[in-house]
């Protein structure tokens, strides 16, 4: 019954009658208007590949950035709220590089997701102290995912704003997330090639978008351990949407 | 009457006419909501066994973990938020490495139990000293499993978002605890083995679990004098789970 | 009227137009809730007993705790809230050893009592003090029974959530303590040795208890000058229960 | 109107439209609930008078302290809530010492009143300083009458939650105030001596309380130049309590 | 329309539509409760006069405080809450006698009154500095004619709960203000002499005051060159009122 | 709608769905019940002049400062809440003393003026800092119009509660604003001598005014290259008010 | 629904159940309400635009700033509440010197927009540390388009109240956004000499202007590699009027 949410809502962290956190599911609700990202892992790296959501021939397509590296072994696809993404990315960064400072090695592929959790579940606390800057007054309205390559190979990682993770072979997010992840499930196994992953991630889009798919509306990127994280270029965009064009 | 409870709830630790605390009773609720896990004690060690819910195949089930390590003599299974329960569990290591380093011993478990409780007991504080990243302003939303070793044998504490905690011969937690719990109670006796702990865990969640058990599905681990907490291998999960097989 | 009620206990610690202060009431009943304690004082020394709701057999009766150690003569037996009764003895244990290192003596019975509701009456206050820690932002939803031997000799004290408390030669208090105050005033008397003290501590809480009384849902314990504060043993709670056992 | 009054004390401190401060006239309400006190003044020194409500016979009468000292020359006597006296006399002993240390000579009556309601003005601050433990977040439920000897000879202060004081003759408090004042009115004079006044104290008591006054139910204590404040003993408050028997 | 107006006085400080501060509006109303004080000013000095409410014979007439020293060459007279008027009375001496000793001459009189009305505006701010005593959480409710005399001669100050405040030749406050008000207006003029001041300030008092004008239950004082602030004794008093008696 | 309206206002400083922020909105209420307030620019110099509402006789018009200076250079005429004002003042005077001993060279008038939006903007805030006595827990209630002379001539700048200012040749605030802004626009030429602005704002004042204008109840005051800012004296206010009498 | 959404936006920075965060939608509404401001990049530099809106003719038009310098090289336009985008860009100029005086270059176009957007998300904290004054406890009601040129070569954004930024070739913003937007993407190329884009700038502010447009109710401003940001004098202004006079 709607009046009887609202009541709960407005204290911004505290538990339903039901033991739901409003705020948090209404959170969710943000990223389901947010464009589709999906992410798949194979045996020599993950590939990443978000749709971007070109509203006016005169926006510069490449400041629409859903895909970026965190840190060089370390990048992420996100959908949501861009600035708040910005912000936890942010940090992520930050983490990342201290642990790299601090241990002279970089970072773990869990260890920086699970930092990114750890802010997300402090929404709503006053703080005061040293990562002030960084703690939201309400729960980030954005959904990550998280690809790397450590010691332990290649890896992908969900993250939400009730500070939860997980880790998957193939995961969508983002307003076709649905029918991305059936797309994903009957598609999906261990052995892929990273241009197999490629091809399913563009394919897994193409599904789900509304518009026609172009080289130019979508963009990948890629974790491997050689070449670590990287976004692709406009030619091998090109390339890579020209492979799976013909197919309907 | 829903009207009247939704007066009370707003502030977020008060009591109700009645003398309850609803923020912590919503909490429960959280819960009941959360995978199942059981724990029993024999003469040489504890046994913990959680349901592992993989909703999808493309989730790396090992990254569902729902059964950890708090030290090298202690660990707890959980059920609830999972982010929660990682910020507590954080809590409960840094206490415990910091008891061993101030003493130069183990940390006891009813003391390792009793440092979760007090932290639990204190959300809606607006703490602003050191312990300000473990304070919620709400109450956790998990319960958690104690099991471990210490100078008194082996021990499984049973501790709630109240900040209660009792010791138990054997405990059920989560959405099937109260059917768990029956199975205990005419199943449990003092001389059972570690390997007939093994199966009464393995037998009480099969009976709870809405899927069929099975090797991935599940998760056991143990504390014992000899070798401590340590979560079982999918050798020796496919060995237990073999074992209890044929039987309904 | 019940919504008027309402409308004063949102502000957890404001008079009503009748002059009473709500949350104080309402955390009266959760005591209301909680297992009944006794004590009785004698010329030697003072009984506390309580009973112990033993609410599954896999519960180890022994970490039910209902009766504890503030310092080697003062002790005490709490009814309400388990968590709130373990912070608010935690505090009164430190004050306790604070003054005995400060004063190099033990402290007096009532100043202990004293430090303890001073402690009550602060809640709902933003402390950022050194006793950060110990302050709530609600009532404590607890009541203890503190006995003690000190320079005056065995004491008894009763304190409340409101910060209140008064010296009893014998008070029950809990679910059950209307019957069996009732019960101490009718057979109290100031020549009784600490055995009967024993016996009427046990008697009155096997008239309130809904549970048949046995040597393992109740514990006494008892302080006198030449041993302190104690537990009874689980060979004495037998030996003790059996001398009032035939009575009806 | 019921409703419209709500609305405004939930700001413990704002002014109604009728430019009311309702929070402090429902502490008021508190007082009205609170056993009576009676205080006389005369050429040798005042006489405080408290109803003390023994409420069984296995409640200590000595712990129930409504008249106490607050400096070898001040003391007081109170009505409303015991735990908030305490707190506002405690205080006072501390302004008392404070001062007789930093001026080697004792606090004026009027000066010690004067900073017990300074205190009490003060509830509703978020104070954070040195002065954090005595600040309340709601007015003092209590009434005070401050009776002391200084270099003007004696005297009697009544003072109240909003931090208004007044010098009085002769001044009841409590729930019996209204008839005991009235009696008061009738019976006072500036020629009583000690002993006239103690005996006024008492008749005026005996005729407010429901219970039969004796001995042990109500308790004097005088501040006299010679002997400074002091609280009478069980065989005076014996000898007191003949004089006026006999009387109706 | 009262519900409306119910909805702005909940934010302490904030505008109505209208452009309305409420809780400055109410506070006005508690000094429209309190007794009447009067200011008149002349050539060679101001006078102030005050009505002392003796509420009860057993009332000591003195401890009625309305008319106060703030320095040797300025005092006040007040109307409203007293504990109120005494907290802006207590900042405004501190004031005084930190600009005596930096500047080493005695404050202006029109720099005091300032001193009180930037104090005043100052309501419901959550000071933290070194003011924080003196910060109220909301508006004074009291009003203060403020008397003085300084190297521009004797001037008379009316201070207001906003913290506005003008310079009076004459001027009323308090319960029977207009009634008083007017006949200042009518009756005051230039070249009245401190003896003619005082019969217009005892006159004006007369014509609006319930109880019968006599030497108790009103107070004068003055502020000259030669003498100061001095509030009259008891004789000056009686001779003062005897000057006007026999009048209507 | 009404209601709809009082939704909003209670959070001080937020968005209404039309993007309004009310409470800067109900300030600028406040300001248009203030008196008028006229600036006139010249060549030479920039001439301010204000309506004094003068309640009664007994009142000292010149307590009654509507128009003040702030530097040497600088001056300011005031509608509005009068204690609102004087802090703005104050705030201003601070700001220009302190460019004065850092830079040592006399404030602009636009960076004066931008001080005071800055100290307008930020009401709502907590803050704790330096400024902490000068920021409001509302927006100020009062326009003011401030007139000045440096390197770039003489100027005058209108400065709001939203903390927007702009420049003028001629402007005028307060309840008389709108016909007055009206007559300045039909009247103002850039030849004007500061003599003809003189006349021009006292006959702007008088069209607006209910009572009778007088030397009495305006006041002038001019800031110019060689005398800076001053504040006209009475028998120059006689003088030009002598110069536009005879007219209509 | 009317009612539905008063509830959610009373928190001002918590999710709706719809996933929105409606005091950031509310800011957009007060910059629909802004005057129209359009920016264009050609090969060379950037082209800014601003609609002045003079609303008095006794208003310097020159102290209407709506599009001004951020750094040599950086300068901006804006649309809404004044007073918050001087706050903005008072903010953005501390950042650029801060990091020319650190790194000694200038800094980036893009890393200057990051940090108004990061300032402008943080809104509703408490902040207490450096950044105080900056952070405002609403969203600001302002949108900006940032205009610059470094070693990428000329460059414009748009940020909003969200945080959220885009590149683009050319923007409009305002209350006439919509109808410009249209005349931009009918009529931008990539072509554009800095003359072609001055000429559509002002024939798009020209169709969408109430006023007829001149040369003193619009300002242009570039940035050049060059000549870095300035804005253009009154000849310069006149002389771009006059060339797109005759057009329709």
């Amino acid at each position: 019954m709607f009046i009887a949410r609202s009541e709960y809502d407005r204290g911004i962290n505290t538990f339903s009658p039901e033991g739901r956190l409003f705020q948090v599911e209404y959170s969710l609700e943000a990223i389901k208007l947010g464009s589709t990202a999906v992410g798949v892992t194979t045996a020599t790296g993950t590939v990443l590949g978000v749709e971007k959501r070109i509203t006016s021939t005169l926006l510069e397509a490449s400041s629409v950035e859903k895909v970026v590296e965190i840190d060089r072994h370390i990048g992420c696809a996100m959908s949501g709220l861009q600035a708040d993404a910005r912000s936890l990315v942010e940090h992520a960064r930050v983490t990342s590089q201290s642990h790299a400072f601090h241990y002279a090695e970089p970072i773990g592929v869990e260890s920086c997701t699970q930092a990114i959790c750890d802010l997300a579940l402090r929404f709503g606390e006053s703080a005061s102290g040293e990562d002030e800057a960084s703690i939201m007054s309400r729960p980030f309205g954005v959904a990550l995912l998280i690809a790397g390559y450590d010691e332990n190979g290649p890896s992908l990682y969900h993250a939400e704003p009730s500070g939860t993770f997980y880790r998957y072979d193939a995961k969508a997010i983002g307003a076709g997330s649905e029918g991305a992840q059936a797309e994903l499930q009957n598609s999906y196994h261990k052995s892929l090639t990273l241009a197999d992953a490629e091809e399913l991630v563009l394919r897994t889009l193409r599904q789900v978008m509304e518009e026609k798919l172009d080289a130019k509306n979508v963009q990948l990127a890629s974790v491997t351990k050689d070449r670590g994280f990287r976004v692709y270029s406009d030619d091998e965009m090109r390339a890579c949407v020209q492979r799976i064009e013909g197919e309907s």
